[in-house]
């Protein structure tokens, strides 16, 4: 077994939707034919994933029957426990149905609110059922075409009610339950709130629970607005609260492309997979991604091998940073703290600031240093490009 | 006088960079001559504004000896004295010195970290001086080009060991201080850490003082990344955190334009008047923007008129919308809450859980409804256009 | 009647795709029932609209027997009869269908392009039939997700031959027709060839018959490459090349919103409007466009009403412009001819390149004159917002 | 000597502008020193470029007298002639000094546009007298921030105009030269005419001598606006139309970056590069490109190695693409043409519409094949990573 191959331990997801998207889109119809979340959990088992998450309504359509629910969720069980692959994570699907078109937590209608805190219960008990540890919520059609049309302030309030009454619904029910908000700027509204990991870290701490919730960050939603997603990652990580990932690629500044994992932007990805493995990320590394619409089952095997592959590859490279002496050495070289100046960091004192604003620098020294970071790009470049 | 003429009520206040900027570029050079704080003050009381903002060295350039800051000083007070301006808010030039060209907070050299305090401190002190309520910071260099030249945790870890020092510095001074911190995705870096002011909302809450520190929102900072500028200003506005704001305008996915307030989406700056107005905002209405480089100073004139009364014309119509019958009917149609539900909405009970688990919808009636979206947008699109 | 009201003369056209666009999105379902062609020719003609175009399975579904396009080609002709409205394009759907998955003209599969010539054939004739003049292509899937998958190249040959192809198909079949190319950057595709209207200018001129070709710009495709969608029309009216054009709106750096007419950047619609009626473009102001997804069928005529009405707005106001005293007379100001300079223009002489550099300038002079563009941007903001 | 060590026959160019380049952004002053353009020289000898080219004011600033430009002209011959570098292109700067804060050939003041062409005179003069071939045109202020300020009409002939003057100039002096047009969305004018390489192809046939006029298309400004750059590199190589190239970087949807050949965009620059050494461009590898503002003098020649190195690493890459059994396999059952089309090919005739119509096409059948190519990307992307 070769050392790109995906192993239970690298903890690699997919959602039910992910290798079971049929490729419509926008201008075209399916292209492959719908396989059922029993038949996609072995399509998964034999590309080596170790779980697999869902949509309640990948699992059980909006308009199935209770009996057609329990066959469905009995063959799916049964292909869990025959490839022993995990559910890690559960979400609702607030967007498909013409009943959330504008929206569901901040809908105008509060038949439709209603409607929604329902469906999103029933979602988090089907997803207790089978496991599940975290619950996403991605407001897809939390939104608006034209601001006219909805109050902002009253989005957020209603937002914030309904994760306070999801929250709180956990813990009446004893679900060992974490929250995992995941944001995007557009699409397919034309403006979302809480447009960015970082919105959503700070809504997060206006919520009566702030504990139970974190992020869920997306590599293309974060990518669609041009931002550096590490960052995000990392603030997310920084304040206790990447609770959940999802991985894909996309290209800046157009619709949601979700591409295989580290096919488009290679140093992304890279800076991505060294951050999570430098710090220990031990969640899921849930891939939210879909093939291309030119191909057939073949291609989504293909993709799917392709994501993990390609994750295992940049988690070497970033071993292969970490042991590089030279690499190294310009980072030492980088970072030297200067130790006269220990003095003047940590805890305020009246005593520092006095004599920090004594202190005398050389603004010319400083700045004349080079700082060698064009060396060390280009040595990353090579050996991102396997010649070093 | 006319309505859209400025008055001291309306909080009109400019940054001395910003009537002051000399039309220099990253591919020409200046084209305005250098006039002084003063010049500016009095150009500024022409036009009517109410205050005048400035970073430590628009005042006091970075080499200027005692003597001369002190001239400049009082020829600075005697401006604002005879004009009667004032300055609500003050900041830190972090950016333009070599010396911060790895950044000021986030520097690899813990000398420049330290010189950046010690700046800070000065420049915090000199605003106090003039009567500066708000301090902001806006971290021009915090950021990378390649993100293996920084550690992103450290980065953050650095940025809040810098704001807890100026918070405790303040308190120890007793200054009545807020703090606002500005984001921004991009340049002149590669990727700036917190681009956005949701990251910034999500950073505060890090902080030892959180109270003490906002955000101050800049238009074309948000609309680089494409994002609805008002919605983030919400957010800020309902967390509490809105303690200034930046106004200017920019069109999406190119470099910081500063332009104009009001001159290139105008839907986006009523949505954000209306917004500002109806929420009751009181700080400044702050325009960081600057005239064409085709201008001279009768252009930086026209500029700096036309920010006001633009935002004023933006002002009578939000009044208009909120009056306009139709206008409001629709919206009260739209938002017909069904008494019915509001049984479950409120703090969660297990009763409440249980009862709305139990409630039937009609999906298919609640998506039929049409919304009427179009014809509320095209009527705000004639209420903007001056045919209604 | 009123002036915004439409009338023939203002040759106002929408897609059958567009007022009978079901509300799918990628991550929804249709929102909205079907309607038969016919039906959509009654909707139209009640909203006052001019003439109505059609792709090929608008009209006759991809699967319908001869029997069944007979019966829609009977319903359809009897509504256009009773209604007076006409059809002035016509197009084909080359993207919708499974088949063209990896492109129509560009496919790597020979049978694929073959049958998309036959495709473009029966849909000229159909257009033909109905008297369309204008034979739009739009090659919705002319592109890669992977430049691995296709030679860039040959994609170019290819597409050439197509078009070469339907030229003379056109002429041997004597048909009075033009053909106008549309550009799109991407979406469905990850990237699609010949991406802007310049692209499209390029490419034309590699043509056998460069004079039947022309092009459509369509808003929303060149806003999503944030291109100022005016200047591409210029230059393509200014190359005589101007044969068609699809009107929405969009904002830049996201998917393919289609918003309804002037409904999001109302700076750029003016400009756009105030270019086409100044130089007496003749064609169809086609709108490429729908309803958003919130609305019913009468949410569908708002946003057709509006789309036209706004047209009309605008073309009021830039007939006020060109009226406006102030306005005219900063243009005249700025526009000032220096008439010792006459003598260097035109056609080159080797006097005149002698004489050229023999003249002495005061760079100086010219650089210190402001030119107003201020002042005058802030009286066409007044003016687009009626406060003028 | 390494097979990424550059030799002359790569053609690796730099404009003395690039690594002259002193690190001033719209944010920040100058950080490094000024080289002499005959210092720059030496210096990029030492790095093994192959040539250098020139802005007129990179050679001879502006307000150079006679003398001082003479000698200036004898250190960089000398410096030439030392090294054995060459002077393959040449341009004009339009765009730094005041006088062309509206533009220049396209200036509302016709004095300017007379200056600027006497400018482009001296230019090509000064750029013939050291050898260059290619007078590249850069049109940096060629546009608006308002479109009321200018008619874009007049924009596009009053360009022409120039080029067309410029042509005969050339040809009146006997200079064996071509023309390269270089084109550019925005920055530093908000928008600027012929914004992508597709309207530069599309303007040039207009002209009076298209022959010899071509394009110069830059990998940021096209990345700028979210394009392939590849493809517009492929449309205008295929027209007979690559004169010249700017190689550099840049991540899309922002201010232009102008990174290190091949330090964004891995996966963009493997595919030009490739598509560069597949056809048999010849002409200059031109690196328009700087270092970061991090770096002195030291960091500039790591950025110039770092251009030329990752170029030869992909063009190795580019050769193992070809070589690779398994790629190219599947390319050919990719690319599986079908003998009993090719009837239906090549030049129209009735005969071959006529059976084309006639022809019966089993759409699911081609449909339903998987046409592997996330197989393909995968391959690709273990290809540039080195794990292949």
């Amino acid at each position: 077994m070769g050392i790109f191959d995906p192993k239970p331990e690298h903890k690699f997801t997919f959602g039910l939707w992910t290798v079971g998207n049929r490729g419509r889109d926008p201008f075209g119809s399916e292209v492959r034919d719908t396989k059922t979340p029993a038949e996609l959990v072995y399509l998964l088992s034999e590309v080596g994933a170790y779980g697999v998450n869902f949509h309640d309504n990948d699992l059980i359509p909006i308009d199935a029957t209770p009996s057609e629910a329990k066959t469905i969720k009995r063959d799916f069980q049964k292909a869990l426990d025959e490839t022993g692959l995990v559910v890690p994570m559960a979400t609702t699907n607030l967007f498909f149905d013409p009943v959330f078109k504008d929206g569901a937590f901040t809908s105008n209608d509060s038949r439709v609110r209603a409607y929604a805190f329902q469906k999103t219960m029933h979602a988090i008990d089907l997803g207790v059922e089978f496991g599940a540890k975290i619950i996403v919520f991605w407001g897809g059609r939390e939104g608006v075409e034209t601001d006219s049309s909805k109050n902002a302030i009253d989005s957020f309030k209603r937002t914030r009610e309904a994760l306070n009454f999801f929250c709180d619904y956990a813990i009446d029910n004893n679900y060992d339950l974490k929250f995992a908000l995941e944001a995007k700027p557009n699409e397919p509204r034309g403006d979302l709130y809480n447009a960015t990991t970082g919105h959503m870290l700070g809504f997060i701490e206006t919520l009566d629970h702030p504990d139970m919730v974190g992020v869920n960050p997306e590599t293309a939603h974060e990518h669609m607005s041009g931002l550096n997603f590490m960052h995000s990652v990392a603030q997310a990580w920084e304040a206790g609260k990447l609770f959940h990932i999802d991985l894909n690629d996309q290209y800046p500044g157009r619709y949601d492309q979700d591409l295989r994992f580290g096919s488009r932007d290679l140093k992304a990805a890279f800076y991505l997979v060294k951050f999570l493995e430098d710090v220990g990320y031990s969640g899921s590394r849930h891939f939210d991604a879909h093939a291309y619409r030119t191909e057939d089952y073949e291609g989504v095997k293909d993709f799917a091998r392709g994501c993990m592959r390609t994750y295992l590859i940049f988690k070497e490279k970033a071993e292969q940073f970490n042991k590089d002496e030279e690499i190294q050495n310009l980072l030492k070289e980088i970072n030297a703290e200067n130790p006269t100046m220990d003095q003047y960091f940590g805890p305020y004192t009246p005593e520092k600031a006095k004599a920090l604003k004594e202190q005398t620098f050389n603004r010319e020294e400083l700045s004349s240093r080079g700082l060698r970071y064009e060396r060390l790009d280009q040595l990353t470049i090579d050996l991102l490009l396997g010649v070093r």
